[in-house]
């Protein structure tokens, strides 16, 4: 059990972890705590190749001040060298007498440090504030067990499945709430992809907006994905974050450089083709579908070849939610299969 | 107000309405009682050409015997000489004092019933236990209003709008909740409608089943619409009640001879094409959309061509009611357009 002391320095250290970039890697904090409950010091991770959260709150100690101490860090403290040592010996080093910690770290080259924190006699808790921690770090944890960003794939459309009347006109087949649902969702996302085609057709701004038109705080990082050249007066060319442009058709690729750029989730919003790409590719974590009430016929479809020949072969859903929306609705659905998030 | 006394004769008269036949004419029921409260008489209508309800119960008396008593009676006495003469006429005849109905009679050329038996000094109560009644007569009603049949058109989808994977493959799209959804609703139905297309392709039975496979005790009647030749050992043929054929594709002649035939309530579960025609023509009055959650792709549409060419134009629905029906999801909707049932 956590004493009331150690939940404290808990929730200080996760406060701690949002000063650090979302990014690569997972942001965390670390509060060390004397015998008595104490805080001696604090720290935080700074991103790729800088300290680690508790090894920052350990250097701001004279030597030999933390032995008896507890630490306190949001995950689980790491049993690999990468640009900087094991922070469990570095713990055991420093003399540490207990560790407190939130996550288990979810990556396998990394993981081992409770363990080897116990062989060293150090007493180990783990699983403290699990969920408050969780909703700082699950996209960098899905990143972790996907090896990729994790894809939430949105699109609008009629009851009967359609994006579009025959002629292409579809504005507006959902209402202000599913739109206004759809920018809160942007503004939530690292990155917004788009198809070229998409984005030759309808010029989006791909911005996340309030219904007031005004911009949220945080915005997506706008990506374009296609071989179509994208004219210079493109509105995506003026969005706040620059646009990234991929000549490719290969996802795997995409995903796998915004990986590396630090992009935990992605919000594809881009068109048919782009879409129908993601599912059937098997790459989309989560559809978030927006039904009108309306029904349009036709051949503009939301959703094109997915790759299903045979109804064995289909690709089944199960759906986290149905929600109204005005006259909308939403369906969140994520695939059927094991695994998933 | 109704009287203790007229409430009870209405419920009574409900009861012995249920025992005509439902079809062209309305069900009704009809109770004759004493100034005291007392019954003296009762009837009901036995279906075209023969006595209307409270006729049936005035024929029942001795002459006099009417005189300064009330008549309940389920639908307002009629003003309009048909195969036999008015009600209201009759009402007045008898002596009868007071008249209490349900509901007003929704056909202009039989209305004015209430106003006659006013003008001839009787006193009259409308819209007593107007629920109960409606719960009976809607079918009748809806007849009345729409000059046709009421349509309920069905059909089952993934939740990308396809009837089936791209080979034809469809069973099962939808799970077993939905599928006895569907049966329940065959039972409430008068005729169930397929076209050769569907027929051609699934050979289906058209009855009304319970999970266990027996037969509900009401059976709708099936109707085959298309030119296609129907096999004479198909399914069909062998339902407990003879199946029509129509080798048209003009619905307003379907649905005229049916209502001719009495039937109140269709129930279109006849395929692609044939919901398409429903809904482009207008006449879809109820969509019932089972949604599995499921995406399939390809071509295999659950509606076609339904007449949209711009957005403008989209068949605008409103949904009233949403239901999760195992994995799959009911949506109840209808056009939303003015005078929608």
């Amino acid at each position: 059990m956590a004493t009331t002391a150690e939940l404290e320095a808990m929730r200080h250290a996760l406060r701690l972890a949002r000063r650090g970039p979302r990014g690569v890697n997972p942001q965390v904090g670390s509060v060390i705590l004397s015998p008595a409950g104490d805080v001696l010091a604090e720290g935080w991770h700074r991103g790729a190749g800088t300290a680690h959260a508790e090894v920052d709150a350990l250097s701001k100690l004279e030597p030999g001040a933390a032995r008896g101490a507890t630490a306190v860090v949001t995950l689980e403290p790491c049993n690999h060298t990468g640009r900087t040592g094991p922070c469990a010996v570095a713990l055991i080093e420093a003399g540490v007498a207990r560790v407190v910690y939130a996550i288990a770290d979810p990556n396998a080259a990394a993981a081992g440090g409770a363990e080897r924190l116990r062989a060293a006699g150090v007493e180990v808790e783990g699983a403290v504030l699990v969920d408050d921690a969780m909703d700082l770090l699950r996209g960098w944890i899905d990143v972790q067990r996907l090896r990729r960003p994790r894809v939430t794939v949105k699109w609008a459309q009629s009851l009967d499945g359609r994006a579009a009347a025959a002629d292409g006109t579809s504005q507006w087949i959902t209402g202000p709430e599913a739109r206004a649902d759809v920018h809160r969702r942007r503004a939530e996302a690292d990155a917004i992809v788009v198809g070229t085609g998409t984005l030759l057709a309808d010029d989006p701004a791909l911005t996340a907006r309030r219904s007031d038109g005004s911009l949220y705080d945080t915005q997506p990082r706008p990506v374009v994905i296609g071989s179509a050249e994208v004219p210079t007066d493109a509105a995506v060319r003026r969005h706040p974050i620059d646009p990234l442009f991929f000549p490719t058709r290969d996802l795997d690729t995409v995903l796998a450089d915004l990986r590396e750029r630090g992009v935990q989730r992605v919000f594809v919003e881009g068109g048919p083709t782009l879409a129908s790409a993601f599912v059937r590719a098997g790459l989309a974590d989560e559809m978030l579908v927006y039904v009108a009430p309306v029904l349009l016929g036709g051949d503009r479809l939301a959703l094109g070849d997915i790759g299903v020949s045979t109804i064995a072969d289909a690709h089944r859903l199960r759906a986290a939610s149905v929600t109204p929306l005005g006259d909308d609705l939403l369906v969140v659905a994520h695939p059927a299969v094991e695994g998933d998030l």
